[in-house]
């Protein structure tokens, strides 16, 4: 049994956030990183602990090897990436996050695609991947501000949950027939 | 042109299934396999012949190898798993599912999804995996006796339908422009 | 900055089709090509401009060759395929399509069946894959002409900003934080 100070340091590691952004722009410095700074003021205002981000070009190499880093380096319990979700040629997000994700989560990336697509049917067209690599659930978000907040938003009420399960919480295997 | 015998004992083969619950606590005997008696008593009540049950611990490659005996060696039209589909770190019930269908049905895991996400948003952390090893239906379901049963109830109006087509019933090959 | 003839002219080239259809009979001349017909159809009615139909057998490397020269040699904006998108045993569509497409687009995939499923639970068997091959769309659609034309139809409306996006417009990289 774990004493209460160990639950809450748990508690507080399972909500350590990294946010990534990509954007060739972004990265040249020729735009403010907006969708960074919207995701980052959501997350807090939900108690989740944005503890860094980062703009990177929307170089497939180079988002995997950022999203790996915060994984398995500073192993935070939730990496974000916004941009480089739909179907131009540098769109390569949704590629350079299955190449470091383990486990596939798919219901989360259809759940924000169904709940966009009331808005608008330009939704179809993001190719958004969601997954886990080791302890570290990986999501990806859309680059406009209004974009990355909206499909957030679709996911923030299952996502205690998904980081308490993905850290190995046992809590329902001790009902009769869970798992 | 079949005779009515053969045709009776394709129906009966079209809707032979085996039940496989992937838990730890359940292979140890640890506890009761509830969601294996629960499908067990639906499918039952829908006509289909449960000839096949077993429980398997969530070790990919153990679960991959009794979902290849049930489809390749006792040839049942249908394989269903319960468990393992959450994002737990041992839920891998849908790697190991991959790592033997030839061909995935996508449509049915989103199905799912879909329907018990106007339930609960924790319907998104469903992993499960449709798809087709040689003639046999391969159905990811979750560990809990209601969430399985929820999640079949779901696919059991298009089940028929599907087992028909993937045993090669060509019925609708006649018709001018179908396929 | 494009001159308004350059403009024009891209424009037309960003609606040129290709209709793939895959039968086995339609190949070998038992039946009439009806679903190609109707994509036809609707396609001219919405102004796109259908330069290239062919109708091939359901073999996976036939599928793959025929949706690729399309792509690579025709540079056609827009494949379409009909057919071989179910689950019976000679149903190999969507392998064929993702041998050959280099960036899945899941959500139009996911879309169609969505809509579908409001009419039929059968949409649920529908495997089909929409991807991104160089500079063209790939949409593989079911076999009957009624099945074509109301999964295309669930695409139309974000289809031109889409063909847009995948030749590389970059009109909205504009704003301050698109991508």
């Amino acid at each position: 049994m774990e004493s209460r100070t160990t639950k809450q340091a748990k508690r507080e590691f399972l909500r350590t956030v990294a946010i990534i952004t990509v954007s060739d722009r972004g990265a040249r410095g020729e735009r403010e990183d907006a969708s960074g700074q919207a995701l980052h003021d959501l997350l807090t205002r939900h108690g989740f602990d944005v503890c860094y981000q980062a703009i990177v070009p929307d170089e497939a190499e180079v988002i995997s090897q950022a999203i790996r880093e915060c994984a398995v380096v500073k192993r935070v319990a939730l990496v974000l990436t916004t941009g480089g979700t739909g179907v131009s040629p540098r769109d390569v997000t949704p590629e350079a996050t299955r190449a470091v994700i383990q486990r596939l989560v798919p219901g989360m990336a259809e759940a924000m695609r169904a709940a966009n697509l009331l808005k608008t049917p330009h939704a179809m067209l993001s190719r958004a991947v969601v997954g886990i690599r080791g302890a570290t659930l990986v999501i990806n978000l859309p680059g406009s501000p209004t974009g990355a907040v909206e499909n957030l938003s679709v996911l923030l009420e299952a996502l205690p949950h998904a980081l308490d399960k993905i850290q190995g919480d046992m809590s329902d295997c001790a009902r009769p027939a869970g798992g």
